[in-house]
């Protein structure tokens, strides 16, 4: 068995992984992320122990503990070199689980490990070619060829989020304008309703948040739109026109044989795929698109915590 | 010692290539694409048999016959699925020469050749992650990792030129709409400078080409734009912004070490790689951008000629 923990901005997560790729128990803690790395490191060991511990499991039984962080690995898998969810900057997670837990241990990109783990035991088992997308508060990425994580030459690769849609398009946090997260990554999305709702805007969005702007989501938006909402209607169409091109044109770049697509804006609207594939099939060229399966992920909110108990540099 | 052959839209090139990738001697033929596969197959193998005998050297000294062809190729190198330079769909080229000469040979992308040319013996020697961008009349793409060219799923993979660069821009000869070809490919740049000057249009760039508009290239509407020429500066700082925005895009995704542009808009200019540098640096993520090496391709016309008488599937 083996341990994966999933770190993720306000909450993090620790599984017990059997070699079916099956969450056994998992265990979760909310942190703060102004409390500081030494604080935050010791929570995590702790969460750890109570894990195994609540499930009298010994720790000798675990083959390995993975962690997926958002953000940056060093090329050692030892220390996260950037977590924009914490604001850590190279701290050396590895080793310090390791010293702790005396467990052989790992550090990988989030959004890598749940490609893999969608890879080994989800949505896209034993598929050749793997483009994840992972559609959340923003969009990241994962390539799988031939069973292993790419990568690229500084653990920096895969930032799908990161490619240009428009060069002129809006400003995308990461400073360069038109990214694909700007245009499809749930922040950016909401914000498009949201803004005109706090000036004054009143259509059927209003009414399915009940008033209440903390509940907007991308499932109000693609409902709205359904249902009429001029706001909704332009922000929702805009937002699929340009993920469907934007998986067209990753599909034209890497010819996957599988895009699985996971996140909260996948997993909280309803036709998303469905409403895709027209756009998709409609740009992309016809000998990539050739048996290309466009597909739901299926591990859910396990798939970084499964992916990073088993993947491998 | 190795054969390379190099098949264009107008003319094919076979060059004897030696083991350190040099090539050794080279003869050309020009073909109409009219004429059909049976008659310009049997053009090239005469071709073969030509450069052979003009230079005294025999069949059987040659351990392969590598092909390059624009268009794709079937996963087991044989067929050239389709090719646009030539019209040829699924056509056994690999199988047909082989017969004929009795030598191993291989049919590949001729953007993949010419990327795993510049890899194993170019501007992009040992780089572990490769990416090739090769700006002709379109732009064609290759990727190598860990020595390997990156091929996808059903061998159709790295057309870079139909990543997306604005989903509502420019049409693209693919059927898509805004592809990076689009922008940046030397038929469309031209094809931008060009409809004014038929329609009326007289600046620096009128005199640049001594009013003879059949030579107008990327070079002229470079020089156009320092000399100040409107219609040209328009066009460039377009050209160049977009090029930036797409390297930027892909150093994200793929976050290579190397990449090495090509490809006749890329020679026949003077500044471009130093004029998108800024661009790509501004756009990049820091992490990718870090120790990313931009260079012009070595290799020039012999690039596809040498990394077909190399690569490997």
């Amino acid at each position: 068995m083996r341990i994966g923990i999933d770190i993720g901005g306000t909450k993090i997560v620790a599984g017990i992984v059997d070699n079916s790729g099956k969450v056994v128990v998992r265990k979760k803690i909310f942190v703060r992320r102004h409390k500081g790395y030494p604080i935050v490191r010791d929570a995590i060991i702790q969460l750890v122990r109570d894990v195994l511990s609540e499930n009298t499991i010994h720790i000798e039984s675990m083959d390995r503990i993975g962690v997926a962080s958002a953000g940056q690995i060093d090329k050692e898998f030892k220390k996260i070199i950037f977590s924009p969810n914490l604001g850590w900057h190279n701290v050396p997670l590895r080793d310090d689980i390791e010293a702790a837990l005396k467990v052989h241990s790992f550090v990988d990109n989030d959004v890598n490990a749940a490609t893999y783990g969608e890879w080994r035991f989800g949505a896209a088992r034993g598929a050749d070619n793997v483009l994840g997308v992972f559609i959340g508060t923003g969009i990241g990425g994962g390539i799988i060829i031939h069973g292993k994580v790419y990568r690229g030459f500084q653990n920096a690769g895969a930032e799908i989020g990161h490619t240009t849609l428009n060069p002129f398009g809006y400003p995308c946090n990461c400073g360069n304008t038109g990214c694909f997260e700007a245009y499809c990554g749930g922040t950016y999305i909401i914000e498009r309703v949201k803004k005109p709702i706090e000036s004054g805007y009143r259509g059927k969005i209003w009414e399915l948040i009940n008033g209440d702007m903390a509940t907007l989501n991308a499932g109000h938006i693609e409902s709205g739109a359904a249902l009429g909402d001029e706001l909704c209607e332009t922000v929702w169409t805009e937002v699929l026109e340009y993920l469907g091109a934007g998986l067209a044109s990753m599909t034209n770049l890497l010819n996957p044989e599988i895009i699985v697509l996971g996140g909260g804006v996948v997993y909280g609207t309803r036709h998303l795929i469905e409403d895709v594939k027209p756009i998709l099939k409609k740009r992309a060229m016809a000998a990539s698109l050739k048996n290309l399966k466009l597909v739901k992920a299926k591990l859910r909110e396990d798939a970084a915590i499964i992916g990073a108990a088993f993947v491998e540099p």
